[in-house]
């Protein structure tokens, strides 16, 4: 009897990508994606998704995320990395790389994309700045709107970022275990333990570690943030007070330590016996500057990857906001916003309780968050009350893979190819 | 009505020590033997660990496990790395270090110990032996019983060693998780990935990264171990052969994997850009060699500690194995078996069913289990069927530690000392 509404939208299609680092979380963000734009068949048509993030989009290399099969799309939720392939592709101001920019809106509108969906860091959110920008301008309208995603946790305007509680719960959690590993042997074999951890230029990860310990004296006994700038004779002093009371001393490294000069540690380099300079990481020269100084036998671990991977370690938390930050994006969308990005805001933290909200992503994009100075303790080497009371919450629970033969059964997408309908475009 | 019977046995009492280095079920056989121990209360009395193992047997330092919270005795079942406290402390033969071996003798016979349980390698299976035979000698029988224990899956004459298939299961875990990683960003990141793993003379650990893939051409797509002689221009061929096809490639290298005359890659060290010589693990030697003559971008990770202690991701089988030959060492010590290890025999592979069974100490001690040759395939860089085989059912099942606030709960035991009723003894 009803009349069709001839005001309804036309559908448009959407598109998603993933950008820069992946986390054991990412894909948990895209299936809030891809759940809530089924939710809303209405409004939007095609979910697409850019093959390796914003190259995909760039060579129109688009995936018809609709003819996946179902169960594959559901295991995102526990599957870690870009199951639709990211990038490492900043795009630089809109002068010098204009015809990239143009090309994307050309993407955009030979596949009516009226939504884009991207997945990322700060560079990331200032490409959908830009991009909501010129499609504006060139007659594409486009609703950008940016999901946060980074291991770092350096994003500001959200309490924290999705990726970060998981990485954060693998070190506390390796960091707990190597702990006892060292303690058990300390007296006939490794004095020193040193975990190195990502980082470059915020500390949050390194400050993870020190969630392994519950009371003072526990392991670590050393956290060195890129924050603080690193001291040879105060840091050897340290270690030699830590191994003679304790027996041993365990130690988290953040890539990003740095002296005063600025200098990082990982560029430094030691020497050997022959007087050779010896590259390597902050580990390695950590361990050879106590080696040379002190003469304790060390250990030390790079997790590199297996830090921001590990989904079988995953925080509850971290996979809920995830997917959480990827369903608002699609509301926000439909709610007619444009160049915003859904974010995490704390309501408390004991007990831990979170809402999203949504803040502009001209107010993200570029801007790094540092861990403050009042969550490390006054000597620079752990964190405080206050930092654990932030951080605790964001390790919470445990969301396992469901396993087979020994392993996790990970997601496997066909990521079946939408058909070109523009030129090739060399990036 | 019924009298005592005169005829049986004193209670006599027992040292449980760990041995070298800890993994992350070593606890889970103390726990095997503290429990069988306390079935058998009319057989045997006080059961003592040594702190630090043999070095706390040694100085007459022993731990009253007796008087520990029977909670925390309980919570070893899921506690990594050695809760006693481990040492690498090798007894030498018994004409070198005779008087070791007779201190340790008086302490046995101080404390009135009829029952020695020694959890470790092939090292403390031979110091069991020694015991064993030198107790005979002067006068103070010891049962002494060896309890297999090592990451390296290297004793022979057992199924596998309680220990291994938990790294086993880490490392396959880690390599499947890292790899997505890597196949997610390659396009514009990453093209070469190496996890170096444990293992110093056998590739065990090594070949569990294949468990990663399921099907060929599923990274890893190189495993190195110490049992194939490293060829560098054919392992240059592979791995550009790989990032050709599949664009990146994953390696699982063993931190034992030496060249045709048997030198260590990890001793070969690099040149850098100066011609100096660069000194570092397989790893890093690796991704210089890859850097150099095909201009990758590489990562690389070392798990070191973190993948014998990573309790978090246990294998089920491996924590019950372990527990089995704990209390299986008990039940052999009082069924009057003497210099005997409680071993796995498996019943069959699919389904996996195994039983415990016993050898003699003396055909274990100082003998080593290599991957034989039929386990590795054809060009030496993976993994056969038969391997996998082997190798599947040792990582079967997750048996998760409980979780408060975001990390493990592990046993913290007090670990009060027995009184002392000996001179001391420098070690």
């Amino acid at each position: 009897m009803a009349s069709r509404k001839s005001s309804k939208p036309r559908p448009r299609n959407a598109l998603y990508a993933q950008s820069g680092g992946v986390t054991a979380v990412i894909n948990a963000s895209a299936l809030g994606v891809i759940e809530a734009c089924r939710r809303h068949r209405d409004r939007i048509g095609h979910l697409y998704a850019g093959r390796d993030g914003i190259v995909g989009a760039l060579t129109e290399d688009l995936i018809d995320i609709g003819r996946e099969d179902p169960a594959a799309i559901r295991a995102l939720r526990h599957t870690p990395a870009g199951s639709f392939g990211s990038a490492r592709y900043k795009l630089k101001d809109l002068e010098r790389d204009r015809a990239k920019y143009e090309r994307l809106i050309e993407v955009f509108r030979a596949h009516d994309i009226g939504y884009f969906f991207y997945n990322g860091g700060n560079d990331s959110m200032d490409t959908a700045l830009k991009l909501s920008q010129l499609g504006e301008q060139l007659g594409h309208s486009v609703a950008c709107i940016g999901i946060p995603k980074t291991v770092d946790n350096d994003l500001p305007l959200t309490d924290c970022c999705p990726g970060f509680g998981s990485v954060a719960k693998y070190v506390a959690v390796s960091t707990l275990e190597a702990s006892l590993d060292v303690a058990s042997m300390a007296r006939t074999s490794t004095k020193v333990f040193i975990l190195e951890v990502m980082g470059r230029h915020a500390g949050w990860i390194a400050a993870a570690g020190g969630l392994a310990g519950r009371k003072a004296g526990d392991p670590p006994h050393i956290i060195l943030f890129p924050e603080i700038a690193f001291d040879r004779e105060r840091f050897l002093a340290r270690v030699r007070e830590t191994v003679e009371q304790r027996g041993f001393c365990v130690i988290v490294a953040s890539e990003g330590a740095r002296d005063a000069d600025g200098q990082f540690l990982s560029d430094m380099g030691t020497r050997d016996a022959f007087g050779h300079v010896q590259l390597g990481g902050v580990a390695p020269t950590l361990a050879a500057m106590i080696k040379d100084a002190l003469g304790y036998k060390y250990h030390w671990a790079l997790a590199d990857y297996l830090q921001r991977s590990a989904r079988h370690i995953a925080s509850r938390v971290d996979v809920e906001q995830a997917y959480a930050v990827g369903r608002a994006a699609v509301e926000l969308a439909l709610a007619g916003k444009n160049a915003v990005m859904p974010v995490i805001v704390r309501k408390s933290s004991k007990p831990y309780r979170w809402k999203i909200g949504s803040v502009s992503i001209a107010a993200v994009a570029n801007r790094e968050k540092m861990v403050p100075r009042n969550y490390i303790t006054a000597d620079g080497f752990g964190i405080t009350a206050a930092c654990r009371r932030y951080l605790e919450p964001l390790i919470g629970g445990e969301d396992y893979p469901p396993f087979k033969s020994g392993i996790p059964v990970y997601a496997k997408l066909s990521n079946a190819r939408v058909r070109r309908k523009l030129q090739a475009f060399v990036i």
